[in-house]
């Protein structure tokens, strides 16, 4: 299937379903509305699924990880290895993403998309290497066209084959020392706004190393000048192998039917490129927590997206997705498990 | 054990094992801090139950059950026979606490504290009535204070017992049609704010209604002026049964150093009484989520609490407190089962 064809075959939620689950969620033993944001969940899960009668899903979070050639340019607080040490951390089980994994009942896939490391035959890893690190936007493009797209041909195909096994929600994931950069450059691009209204801090540096970060993103878009009406170039120009992962994992659940409930900002930079392709899998998408990370904000304006969760979170790998999913899981259950007025013999609004 | 003896009890936490947790959290696979609220809440259970290597504790709900005179003023949008019904839709499993604990994993115990139904022998219902709801505090005392008192005495019995029990973390829960009046006459007094700031719709009444509501508790508190500097007064003139056995909740609780976390307005009232009789409880209380109801804020401000979540819940009965305490639960993972940056082989910082 191709990208053109995958973005086709997304389509817009049905208000049918969506009114339907909303008209069952108001005969439940409560006041009209008062589980909120969880009623909402639950009738957006039944809009994109068309499953009137939910099971809980089972869920998948995909760490994708890849490096990054600005990384050189000093604007992250961590040396480049830690992106194959924590890979293989995640492997072991002994990240953060792998604990609350766990507490939510997810599977965690790793998937290397583009580290620069050879890490030979390692059990569970999903060896998808695109390039040995993207090159250094501030002097060249991340990617060429090409590369841009088989990112998201990587992300497309995942998805399909985990939609295909039964996996019924879909979580991001991402490790990359770097990469915060690349999607603040993104972020920048297409929402309009100042490079450095976007740029935070990542990892955590200081003063100095984030005026770096500002200057490095603001050479890269003054030297390549993408083109924000067309997501791949932007995405080739300035982004990163494994948000273009994303970009494509969200693109190939929303034409699966199948929620995406995003991490934090590097999977709202992917969310960018996956609209900016599609306008129709914003509908898919489920915001999981606002990060601590400043352009964060900017992705959720632009996007109209409420994340639901406020946990001054700056992890990535997924973390937030993980709780997000079980909010997810906890919304359906209300759907599904609570008694209605009728059954309970409980009397209803005067 | 008096009152008296239970507030002494209570201890402030240990901050050398605060900073101990947070020095284990600070060597685990992860930017610094960057787990946020995640890491400030296993550094607070450490300090609380004083487990340096704690266990995912048992969580249990307790939902205390009473009815109010004021209720006969027009204060609510539901008719009074709703407090029993829901009574037994908590026994059958069938209410919205129900599904958020059992997904969760915590048990819910049902007190019926004050409810005007007589229920006879019902299996797993907790009979611990005081009175068959309490008087109209628009023209009476609510309760005498020996009343409110019993009821301080039911909810720290409850805790102790719960914690001998082997229970670790304690959430609040209510039900009580008309009980967001004597919970905003309450937050009135305790926090200094003018009625009509701190009163809201509870579970949906309309303009008129809430104008009347608003009447009503002015009313009560011109007539029974009480005393802010005296919560017990507060409490027996304008509160409500479930709020005192709330309030004594959080105490027994705290002077077993064992975490309280709070769910919604109604718990915010009644941490607003325990910190009045005791302020040093204030560092045992979670705060699970913001409600729409919108005297909350006021409590927040009040106590200086920050809420885990804010997903527009105005549903009580302890829904909110099932998702903190899975928060928590979450919380302590990260710190007992993540990889040291040693352990990991991981680099850190440059």
């Amino acid at each position: 299937m191709s990208l053109q064809e995958v973005c086709g075959r997304i389509q817009p939620l049905d208000t049918a379903l969506r009114e339907q689950a909303q008209a069952r969620l108001d005969r439940l033993t409560k006041p009209l509305g008062s589980l909120g944001r969880l009623e909402e969940l639950a009738a957006q899960y039944v809009a994109i699924t068309g499953e009137v009668k939910p099971t809980i899903p089972r869920g998948v979070v995909f760490t994708f990880a890849a490096d990054h050639g600005v990384a050189l340019e000093g604007v992250s607080a961590y040396p480049r290895e830690v992106t194959p040490q924590m890979v293989l951390n995640f492997l072991r089980g002994g990240a953060g993403v792998n604990v609350l994994a766990r507490h939510a009942g997810v599977d965690v896939r790793v998937v290397d998309i583009g580290v620069d490391y050879e890490f030979g035959t390692v059990p569970g890893l999903f060896d998808r290497k695109i390039m040995n690190g993207t090159r250094n936007l501030s002097v060249e493009p991340a990617m060429t066209g090409s590369q841009a797209e088989q990112a998201l041909m990587v992300g497309i195909e995942l998805a399909t084959d985990a939609v295909r096994e039964g996996v019924g929600l879909i979580g991001t994931g991402e490790m990359g020392i770097g990469n915060t950069t690349p999607s603040a450059a993104i972020t920048a691009v297409m929402t309009g706004r100042p490079v450095a209204e976007v740029t935070g801090r990542g990892t955590g540096i200081d003063d100095s190393g984030h005026a770096r970060k500002v200057a490095v993103i603001q050479q890269a878009l003054d030297l390549h000048r993408p083109d924000r009406t067309d997501p791949l170039d932007v995405l080739a120009k300035v982004g990163g192998v494994e948000i273009g992962g994303l970009a494509g994992l969200i693109l190939g659940a929303a034409a699966a039917r199948v929620p995406v409930v995003l991490d934090g900002f590097i999977a709202g930079a992917a969310a960018l490129i996956a609209v900016g392709l599609q306008p129709r899998c914003l509908e898919y998408l489920i915001a999981s927590h606002r990060s601590v990370e400043r352009g964060h904000a900017a992705i959720f304006d632009h996007l109209a997206l409420k994340p639901l969760l406020d946990l001054d979170l700056r992890l990535g790998e997924g973390t937030g997705a993980c709780l997000g999913i079980d909010l997810v899981c906890a919304a359906i259950k209300i759907y599904t498990e609570m008694a209605t007025f009728g059954e309970a013999g409980v009397s209803e609004k005067a």
